[in-house]
């Protein structure tokens, strides 16, 4: 603590992320990346944007990019946002959209960076339980709040909420804001951009860091009403004009582009999901249903933390969260055939 | 406005960045981009970093740059703070630094986003008159504060303050954080990063945008006492885990290592300031004193809206703010030979 910090500083908790060992030959399945490499033609696109033209600052609009997602989802530029990841782009929904008094709601197990937002805008919140089976119980959000905000599939768990549940909620619920975060929804559910046009309080977030495999290049992104989006505009605006670097925006909008490479590797980590929940069940674990490109497993005889460790030291990586209802789970990311394979040789 | 928005956010004046024009037959002398493209061996880096690689996330701490600049400037790295660009990384210092209650000093010819920042955050601020021949004067700051901050040599006007009346200032102002914003200090100043070790109040922000010609990348930073370095290390933490993407943090570190293509193209870019300087006054414009890389002139005669639409005319666009004091000057950035040439030809 120092004099000089703004008074909030000192009881801010930040978020956590998910280590990024510096040794390349480990089995790394603990933050959720895609185990293939982003589209050819994203990277060619990059590599063509790789020039003196670099002195330039880029297009503070990213209209490239804006027009690319706006395409592919057949919705409006003005009825899409773009951020640094969708990290930044969150943090300027908590910030913009979130502030009206009412707590916050979202699931008590959920992406842990959202109570770091509310202690970083000072936005009250209440974690809504989810069932014992670790499902959002749409019911349970109809009370006063100041926005809904959560992750679907929902992480760290993978389950995914139905699009009719998440219409009943919008219905539900028309006075405040309702996020769904969407970072893994291409692995296996639908997306509520559908709904955009119908429900003026809907926001969708989405990030290019899981199923188009550009994580090391930091692009996120939202879709609702026009509305919504001015708000995050104005805030990106009275932020950093340019939060998308030159490479960013050519190598995202290409890799939108190429959705045969897109569906392809998504069907592939999909297949390997199956196959390694199927393992993974045949060796005890009890696996969450996932929707997403990870999974959520207990060992009924095994301490989490102890196969985290155990594992580490044959070197996989997974990640294991040491809080309440969930200190017995590890979270696994899918990765190729041969990094799942290797995680089940560690098993044994 | 809309019922959804969070109170501030209808209040909130963005900044408006200089343009970025499409056609890319204009020759752009408006928003202070170096004229020569960045170091090859940062260009040569990137493309070693454009591979199936970028389906991870990046360092989150961006250590190799970390080390680059804190070898560079012989600081440790726990002085060093990184940003996606310098505009990112003044939100966070205004965020966390300058929230006192207090009013925030700044001149009242500067840099025009820092009224955007308070807006965004809710700070009061002061704007400090400059002197009649537009000098920052430091006894002018000798009241209570939240903070201070100024660009060094200052922006628009390009006017340099020395180290020893920074060093005034920071002496008489122990209580509050003075931040000394260097974007433009290769072009003709001493930075005061050779001052944090003795002044625990001072932070020193810099960008890569200008001098190391990279823009279009986003890279910012700030130098300081490990306490300041730690306020924005929480708040980064508690904003985006990943602010920098792998191509900028090994084009950075690469730019900064490259020290002889950065002393020749930064002589270069002063050589061509005193022949421009020399041109306009001849042509009757006054020049302020410039140590960056663009000038500000008016001219006795001419109109500063009007010149500026018939440069435009010609194909030449420089920045003109409509704001008081200022409203008949013009902005130039400092292009090559053959940039500045096309300026003095569209005078004629």
């Amino acid at each position: 603590m120092s004099k000089f910090w703004s008074p909030f500083v000192k009881d801010l908790v930040p978020y956590v992320p998910g280590e990024q060992p510096k040794l390349a030959r480990l089995v790394k399945l603990n933050t959720n990346e895609n185990p293939y490499g982003p589209s050819p033609k994203a990277l060619e696109a990059m590599r063509g944007e790789l020039n003196d033209n670099l002195r330039l600052y880029p297009d503070p609009n990213s209209d490239l990019l804006k027009q690319a997602v706006a395409e592919y989802y057949g919705v409006n530029g003005n009825q899409v946002f773009l951020g640094n990841g969708s990290d930044e782009v969150l943090a300027h929904i908590f910030h913009g959209l979130f502030q009206h008094g009412a707590p916050l709601l979202f699931p008590d197990i959920s992406y842990s960076f959202y109570p770091v937002y509310c202690g970083l805008y000072g936005i009250p919140y209440e974690a809504v339980a989810l069932d014992e089976q670790f499902q959002i119980r749409v019911e349970d959000y109809a009370r006063p709040n100041g926005g809904i905000i959560f992750p679907n599939p929902n992480a760290p768990t993978g389950c995914l909420l139905a699009l009719e549940a998440i219409e009943q909620l919008l219905k539900a619920n028309p006075e405040t804001v309702v996020v769904v975060d969407e970072a893994y929804i291409d692995f296996g559910g639908q997306t509520a951009i559908s709904l955009v046009d119908r429900y003026d309080n809907l926001l969708v977030t989405q990030t290019l860091s899981k199923s188009r495999s550009l994580a090391g290049l930091r692009v996120g992104l939202a879709v609702g009403h026009p509305d919504l989006i001015e708000a995050l505009e104005r805030i990106k605006n009275s932020f950093n004009s340019y939060p998308l670097d030159r490479m960013a925006i050519v190598g995202a909008a290409a890799a939108f582009a190429d959705r045969a490479y897109f569906d392809e590797t998504c069907r592939k980590v999909i297949d390997s999901r199956e196959e390694l929940v199927a393992e993974l069940t045949a060796r005890g674990f009890e696996v969450l249903p996932s929707a997403a490109n990870f999974i959520f497993a207990r060992h009924p005889q095994q301490d989490a933390g102890e196969l985290a460790a155990r594992l580490r030291e044959q070197g996989v990586i997974v990640r294991h969260f040491k809080q309440p209802r969930i200190a017995q789970f590890l979270r696994i990311t899918i990765g190729t055939p041969e990094m799942n394979q290797a995680l089940v040789d560690a098993l044994n």
